[in-house]
This record gives C-alpha cells, sequence and structure tokens, in this order.
C-alpha cells in the first residue's frame, strides 16, 4: 500500500521535500499543505521584485524553465497534491493524523504515515504600537512584495524607513533607495549593521557604501512606535522622529514553532524546532527543516538558527531522502552568508570576533585588504578580508569580508567555509590551494595573504591595528602624543605631508634604516602604508633596530579611507 | 653568528624564499642569485603583456605599490643582496658552497649555511628542426615577451601558429587574435585542448568559444619542422603545412634539475627535485620548490607536477620559515587551475575522468549546466560543471567547469578545490555551504546541484548521456532506431519540430503520463530539455511506468548547442 506523506508548508523547504520523496518512491501519495495562496516562491528575491530587477512577481514562482509553480505544476510535473488557504491547526501523534482547517472554517482530518513541518519563521514582533497602520509591511510573504511594490508605484512614497540593518534591512533599503530614489533610512537598535554577523570595522565599510547612495543611518537607536493617521505618517525613536510614509519593518525573524510545540514536540534554543541530525524532530514520524528549527554551528558546536532558503533547499532533498529509506545527514552550518550592498558585497562564514569571544574561545582576528587579482592585470578591485583564530590552537574561526567584485569576494569566503567545519588552522589558509591565473587571481592569493598575516599576528612578528583602533591614535597624533610615519614612496605620502606639516611624517620603508635616527624613541609611532604591507616590512625594520614601540595600520590607507577615517 | 642563505633562482620562488627569511631572522645574509637580467616578476603575465591588457613589461616585475623589484629594492627594502646574470654551475655539498659564473666567464665559489633551489622549468623542447628560426619563441622569460610584442607591433605577424593547446598555448592563442586580430592557429598533438586537465566535453566548450573568436584549431597533429628562411614561414605538420611569420612554442614545460641532479641530489618523476613535507631535498641543507620539483597529488596519492606560480608563492613562504626554524608542512596539491578563454572560463581541480580512470579509480562522471545564480535575477550565465567521482566509496575526485562569468565558476570550482583532499564524499557536495543571496547563488546552487545528480546517478535512478554520447544517438535516432521525446513546453520543442517533423517528437513532461502511449517501448528513448531537469523528471516518469529503456541528456538543449552539435 502507498504510503501517505504530509507536508506542512509549501513556500521552500516543503515543496523540496514533496519532490524528493516523489522521485524516490514514486507511489507515495504527498500532500503538500499551505495557509497562503503562494507557494513555492523564492522569498529571498522579494527585495529584488520591489528593486524592478524582477519584473514580475510570478516569475519568483517560477522554475528555471519558466513554469510557474502552482497547483498545476504540482500535480502535473510532480503528481504532488497541493491544498493552499489551508491551515494545518493540530496534529494527532497518536492517530498520526492533522487537523486542517480550509478557508478558515471547513475542518478536516488528514493521516500521515510520516509528517513533515516545514512552517518557517515570521517577523519578530517588537511590541510597538502602530504596527497595523496601513503602508507598514514586513518582508515575509510574497503577498507583502506584491503590496510594497503595488504602493509605490502608485507613488505614495517619498520617505521610507526600513527598521533593522540585517539582510532584510538593508536588501529592502537599496532596493527602495536605488530603484525608486525614495529618501530612505534605517534605524538599527545595536550600533552597527549587520549585528551578530560582522565586525565594527567591516559593517562600517558596508554602511559607508549605503550612505555614499544616500540611505541614511540611525545606529543604537530603538523605535518606541509607528504613528500616524490610517497611514503610517512617522516613526518615533528613542532619539528622534522620522517622517514616513512606508515602513518595513526587519527587525529579525523567529520561528513558526507553535504547532510543533502545541503536539509535545521537542522544542530547543531560539524557540525554534529541535531535530537531529536526520532532521527528524522528537517524535521520529515527524522531520523538521528550514526556517523553524535549530541547527548546530559546526564552529562554536552550540546551537544555531539559520534561517535561509538554501538551507531549507538542502535540508528538504535530505528529509526527502530519509522518508524514502536513505540515512542522509545534515550536520549543521558554519553559518556562511552574503548580501548584495549597491557596488558591494558583504559576506562572512563562522563566527565574527564578538560571537567567538562570547562563545568562550580565545579569539583574536586580523583584517586586511589585497587587489582580487593579479596587480599588473587591468581589471580589479581591493578586498577587504577579515580572519577570526583561536589563539593556541591556531584555529580558524571566521571570515568576514567586503568587495566591489560580489562573485570574486565570496568565493573566498565560500572556500574557507568549506574547511570550517574541519579544523581548518591559519596554516590551511595560508596554504589554500585557490585557482591561479592573473586574470583570477594573486599568485599569493588575497586569501593566502590574510592567513599570512594572521600566522605573523599569531607568532607575535606583526603588531596591528584596525581603523576603528588608529581613530583613537589618530588624537594623539594630532597632539603629538604618538607618532606617525608614512612608510610609502615619498609622491603618495606627500599630500598628507602637506595637509599635516606637524605630524605626518614620511619616511620611505627602503630609507627607513638609514634615516632611523628621524624616528622618535620615546612615544609610540603609528605606521601606515597604502594596504599595510610595506608599513609591516617596517615594523619589522624597527623591531630590529631596538623600535618596538610601534604598530602597522591593518589595511593601510586604503581601509582607514574605505572606513571613513578623517584623513 | 649571521647564517648565510644562498637562493638560485630569482623569479618566484626564490624571492619568496628571501623575503620571508629576512622577516624572520633579520640578521641572516640572503643571497640570491639568477642567470637572467630580470628577476622577480609575474611570469604568468606574460601573455597579457603580449595582448597589451599590460601596457609595461616593468608592470610585471612591480609590487602591488608599483616598485619595480629589482636589485635596489632588495637591497633596500628587503636587506637581500642579489646577484643577476650569474648562473651556479655547480655544488659542493660536503664543503657547503656553489661554484658561479659571473656574466658568462667569472668564477666564483659561494658558501652557504642553507641553499635553496629555485631553478625553474623550461619549455619541453620537441626535438623538430627549426626553433632556432627567428620570429620562433617559447613563453618562459620576461625577455621572450618583450621580444614577441616587439615582433608584433612592427607589424611583422599576420599570421601566427601555437604549438601546444595546454595553458600558455590557449592564453597566448587569445592574445594574438584577440587584441592584435592576428591569424591565430593552434596545433595540438592530443586530440582536445587542455589534454589531461579536463574531459572531452569541457575541452569542446572552451575550444568553441575559441573557435568563435577567429582561433583555428588542428588536433591529432604532430608538428614535424618549422621552416623558413632566415625568419619562420611555416609550420609542418604530419597532416598538413600552415604558413606562419610568428611560432609559439607552448608544447609543456619541463623542470630545470640539471644541478640538483649533477650534485647528487634525488630525483623523482617527471625528471623533477624529489622534496620532503618540509620542501628539503635529499640533503637536509639544500631545500627546494616551485616549477623544478614533483609534489604530491593529494586525489590520487601520486607523485604530481604543478608548475604555477602560486605553487611557487607558497612553496616559497613554507621553506623561508623551515629555514629560520618553523616547522611548516606543504603536503602537494589538488591541483586548482583555470585559464581565461576570451569571455569564458575552463577551471577545474584533481582529477578529470580519464586521469581517475588511469590512477586506478573505478570513477565515473556526471556533467550539467544551471545558472550561476538565482533563475529570477536579472544577470546570469550558465554554468558547464562535471564532477568526477569514484563508486562505492562516493568519494569525489575531480571537478571540471566551464562558466562566462569566471569569477563566479571558478569560484565553485576553489570551493570543492578545498575539501578535494578531505576524503570529501557526492553528499559532502549537495551540502557545500554556498553563501546564499539570489545575487550570488541559487537556493539550491549549481554545486549543490551537480552533488545531487551524482548521487542520482550512484543511487541508480538516473540515466544519463553526454553531448558526444548524444552525437551517436543522434545518428541513430535520424535513422529511426532510437527515439527522441522533447519534454520541454511546446513552444520550447517547437522550432525542432518543424526542422525535425519524422523524429523530434514532442511531450512536455508535464503531459507524460498521459500521453504515455505516444512512446515508444521497442527502442531506446533519449530524452531532451532544456538543460537535464526536466528529462530526468520524464525518466523517473517513464520507469515508473515501466518504460526503461530510456537515457536522459544531462546537461540538455543549452549543453548539446555549447557543445556543438549540430541539430
Amino acid at each position: 500500500m502507498s504510503r501517505k506523506i504530509v507536508v506542512v508548508g509549501a513556500v521552500a523547504l516543503g515543496p523540496k521535500v514533496a519532490c524528493r520523496v516523489k522521485r524516490t518512491e514514486p507511489d507515495a501519495e504527498v500532500i503538500l499543505i499551505d495557509r497562503e495562496k503562494f507557494i513555492s516562491y523564492g522569498g529571498c528575491g522579494i527585495p529584488y521584485y520591489v528593486s524592478g530587477d524582477v519584473s514580475d512577481s510570478s516569475d519568483l514562482m517560477k522554475t528555471s524553465f519558466h513554469m510557474v509553480r502552482d497547483e498545476y505544476f504540482f500535480t502535473n510535473c510532480k503528481d504532488v497534491k497541493v491544498m493552499t488557504g489551508t491551515e494545518v491547526v493540530d496534529i494527532d501523534r497518536k492517530n498520526k493524523k492533522v487537523k486542517i482547517v480550509a478557508d478558515g472554517s471547513r475542518e478536516d482530518w488528514l493521516s500521515y504515515d510520516k509528517l513533515v513541518l516545514g512552517t518557517g519563521c515570521r517577523v519578530r514582533n517588537i511590541g510597538i504600537s502602530g504596527l497595523d497602520l496601513k503602508n507598514v509591511y514586513g518582508v515575509g510573504k510574497l503577498q507583502d512584495a506584491i503590496d510594497i511594490k503595488a504602493v509605490i508605484t502608485a507613488g505614495e512614497v517619498s520617505k521610507a524607513v526600513v527598521v533593522g540593518a540585517g539582510f532584510i534591512g538593508l536588501e529592502m533599503a537599496e532596493a527602495l533607495a536605488d530603484m525608486w530614489g525614495i529618501e530612505t533610512s534605517v534605524i538599527e537598535i545595536a550600533d552597527q549593521v549587520m549585528p551578530g554577523f560582522v565586525g565594527k570595522e567591516m559593517a562600517r565599510l558596508a554602511m559607508k557604501e549605503m550612505e555614499d547612495n544616500d540611505v541614511s543611518f540611525y545606529l543604537g537607536e530603538r523605535v518606541i512606535s509607528l504613528e500616524g493617521d490610517g497611514s503610517v505618517k512617522k516613526v518615533v525613536t528613542d532619539k528622534r522622529e522620522l517622517e514616513a510614509d512606508l515602513v518595513i519593518m526587519a527587525p529579525g525573524v523567529v520561528p513558526n514553532s507553535e504547532l510543533a510545540k502545541k503536539a509535545g514536540l521537542a522544542i530547543g534554543p531560539f524557540d525554534a524546532i529541535l531535530v537531529n541530525d536526520r532532521l527528524e524532530t522528537s517524535d521520529p514520524d515527524i522531520y523538521s527543516g528550514g526556517d523553524c528549527v535549530a541547527i548546530k554551528n559546526l564552529v562554536s558546536g552550540q546551537w544555531g538558527y539559520f534561517p535561509l532558503g538554501s538551507m531549507a533547499n538542502r535540508q528538504g532533498r535530505v528529509i526527502g531522502s530519509n522518508i524514502t529509506g536513505s540515512n542522509k545527514q545534515f550536520k549543521g552550518a558554519v553559518g556562511s552568508f552574503v548580501v548584495k550592498i549597491f557596488d558591494g558585497c558583504l559576506c562572512g562564514a563562522g563566527l565574527n570576533l564578538d560571537n567567538a569571544l562570547k562563545a568562550g574561545f580565545d579569539a583574536v582576528s586580523v583584517q586586511m585588504c589585497q587587489l582580487d587579482r593579479a596587480h599588473f592585470y587591468p581589471d580589479k578591485d581591493l578586498m577587504y578580508l577579515e580572519l577570526v583564530v583561536e589563539r593556541g590552537s591556531r584555529k580558524v574561526l571566521g571570515i568576514q569580508g567586503y568587495g566591489a567584485n560580489g562573485d570574486a569576494t565570496v568565493a573566498r569566503i565560500n572556500a574557507v567555509a568549506a574547511i570550517l567545519d574541519k579544523g581548518a588552522t591559519v596554516d590551511d589558509i595560508s596554504n589554500l590551494e585557490i585557482a591561479y591565473s592573473p586574470p583570477f587571481a594573486s599568485a599569493m592569493d588575497v586569501i593566502n595573504a590574510l592567513g599570512n598575516v594572521a600566522d605573523n599576528l599569531l607568532n607575535e612578528q606583526f603588531r596591528p591595528i584596525g581603523s576603528k583602533e588608529f581613530e583613537e591614535y589618530w588624537e594623539k597624533i594630532k597632539k603629538g602624543e604618538a607618532a606617525l610615519i608614512d612608510c610609502r614612496a615619498e609622491r603618495d605620502a606627500r599630500p598628507y605631508v602637506e595637509k599635516y606639516p606637524d605630524f605626518w611624517k614620511s619616511i620611505p620603508q627602503d630609507e627607513l634604516r638609514r634615516r632611523i635616527n628621524e624616528v622618535p624613541k620615546n612615544k609610540k609611532v603609528v605606521l601606515v602604508c597604502n594596504t599595510g604591507v610595506r608599513s609591516y616590512e617596517a615594523q619589522l625594520n624597527l623591531n630590529e633596530l631596538g623600535y618596538e614601540q610601534n604598530v602597522s595600520v591593518q589595511g593601510g590607507v586604503a581601509f582607514l579611507k574605505k572606513y571613513g577615517v578623517d584623513l
């Protein structure tokens, strides 16, 4: 007799499970249930639909071969039964059946042999008043996207406020400012964008790129209420009021775990459904995956929450395989991410320095920048990278990056991510085998150089400071409490020497040894060059000559400028 | 007392060793010796200098901060002594000294505490006559590049022949044809381009791109002689004569191991110097690395030869560290490579199918193509990938790729390369964590899909044929000995049905079950769609209904067209 597989939730994980089950066990009866009208859409594409990059909302529901993934598609291409507008409100685990409510009223029970919960997540409710005003939207469902775009194209929006500077917040802000020229502000309760994902320096690079593209940021501010008169008119924070005729709520998401909870399934951290490596819940007849489950962070060993369409897709295949007799494992994730920031890209994997310290690691990080391909090749961009490592074990805990060539930048992150769960050390990064040819990489690729810099730091050959720390030194330098030496060629240093004749001192690294008497011995010396290569060399020269009171600015003037230090 | 480190060869490995030693042990005396005039240049940049992408040959000798790496640079920036135009002709290992000949005559002996051999490689001599004719060049030294460009800019070249279709051959052919409009032909003794690196299908995609850009290929031809009258005039092969006023010899390279051999150091396969993981030769006071050594192929476990600037740079750092007291390891390489092919890029890592079979693996490969980012995102390209896996163990042995977006294509190769030496299985590829966002990846990324396809093959859920095999079926189909079913939407199939009404049959996959009586039972059915997704689905449908006599065209019509099948 054919088995009956009931799948709750039909956006990302659910359809993948359903199709995989049918491919492996064609005679299984598979039922895909969703309370919404639209199913199987690329929710991550919503900002690109709002921006206009994706012209039609149905494109987000299409396969790569341009078929809309609707009921016809699932019935005829996949032999999967679809029930939309249908909510699963209860699970009778003992009798293996679920209670459904169709179109808000018609109740029924459906039996199952295996049940899959792909209930996803929803926008976090931050408990402020005014969320029910017109033109206040979350970005969770395809209908939200359609509604937002309709409001914009109707010309109702000249000022927008985005609450939250995580992925969705930044993507939506770019969509609004870039394609529609809407005056866009982002309010973030943390003191940086992408909190929890990148360190302050990388966050600043991304934010500055957005500011340069006319997005305003208000960091460290708490939204108190949304106000208006039917429609939203302003956003009130603990520090100011901002006019707004559109508000996008992107303060993060929380898992939809209520159904599981009600059924007595084990719930883990983040209020998410607990699953094992086979993606079984505490009931072996019920599987779960996607945005409603917690999975292991393979770097920290602790529980993690990674609500990403890619996780849902890959987990869906694992569940579909396991339902039909395989023994596939999904061991967790290292937390790779990427977000497009106008012409740049911010990305990472593993832990950032803050997270690593919080997780109990004796962690330290290095930052650097280098060209993404051979420096003599005509097309090239600087790539900014940060590597988080553990002292002692020399293990790599995470990497974050920012670059103008998104594909090339995220490429380095992906290569490191592949070995983050395999105990990779700094030496593995120094030696990571990046395919080399001048149009695609450097002979000593930026990622290998990053490993080398970390190696130098751990060997105490290198005493770096970052852009943030430089800002503190910069004040001391201006007061004469610390000295600065520019190690570049005289012509590169000249504009700064002319601007700051009293304290911007030029000694090219190649002249340092014979001009050593010009280096002050009684104060800290800050060494700077273009990207940090020559200032490191200069640091070694000074150390050799007994001038150990020095620090080298990692990433050099290139990083300082990108970071926005007022030089 | 300070130690004396003598480094023979000053192109890639040597300078890296010298600088690393000085950074770690500043009081060491380091001497860098080269028989040529130009040192520390990016030899891999030569094709880009010839093409004009790099305008000045000195750019190839510059640091990223635009200083020429000449004697001044090494003396003043690095405190390294440089001896150019000086050849090391003998090693007295017992007394730890080398015999040098400066400027072709002045002999001397130099003592060393540690000696490093970075003697590099040279163009293989294929033993034909005419190699000494004017306008016949290898591409090994910077002087070659300068001479080649001088001949071209002098207007002496209208027809060029490149001997060898490996990296350098293809790069030089592109440089000549693309930037200078020179009528360019490539002669290759093997029956494909990039032999030893990619399989026949991938090779064909790259070759076709070059043919579309006016480069001609003569495969499976042996060059007999070069003929001319002072200057080269023609290239004679075993099949034809080709006019040429410039000939680039790129039949591969061989290691310069003569000096090591003469000194009695152990020599390994490929006639290369044998080194251990610390990059010590059989004499612990002599290190070697770069294009003159053999290192382990970390996939096959056998010896490999990887003459690449990136290897030399990374090995140089390992040697420099080990000379100064570290214990760094260089365990080998998986053989990552990339070559730019006009607007495309051909790349790979590990073993191709042929190499895997030759190395004794029970290997099989799958090919597929998919968009490199979310299919609804406006900018995107098809990426063509081949994964080589071992039956039974399910281990991944290699990956090769071709794509129009080079950065995105090589990114996938690099991510897989990172785990190739760590026993990665097909499941690791299915689950490789690629940072996801629609502008950079698919929710089920192309690399995960590739792993899934391999999984389906190994599970015998999938019976694919490649483009090469399709060509054989195509003849049978035209004769009615096999059937073809196009599983795409009717509108996509229509042009083919109109062109081949007798044998191009359209049954969209979603109609297949109810039109099953239209499928012939008495002959093999070839299922085809756009990229292979629907034909795989159709294959499962047919299997379920008892029509198991079928094969699915991997990569679909997209791959067939790119491959150049005459449809």
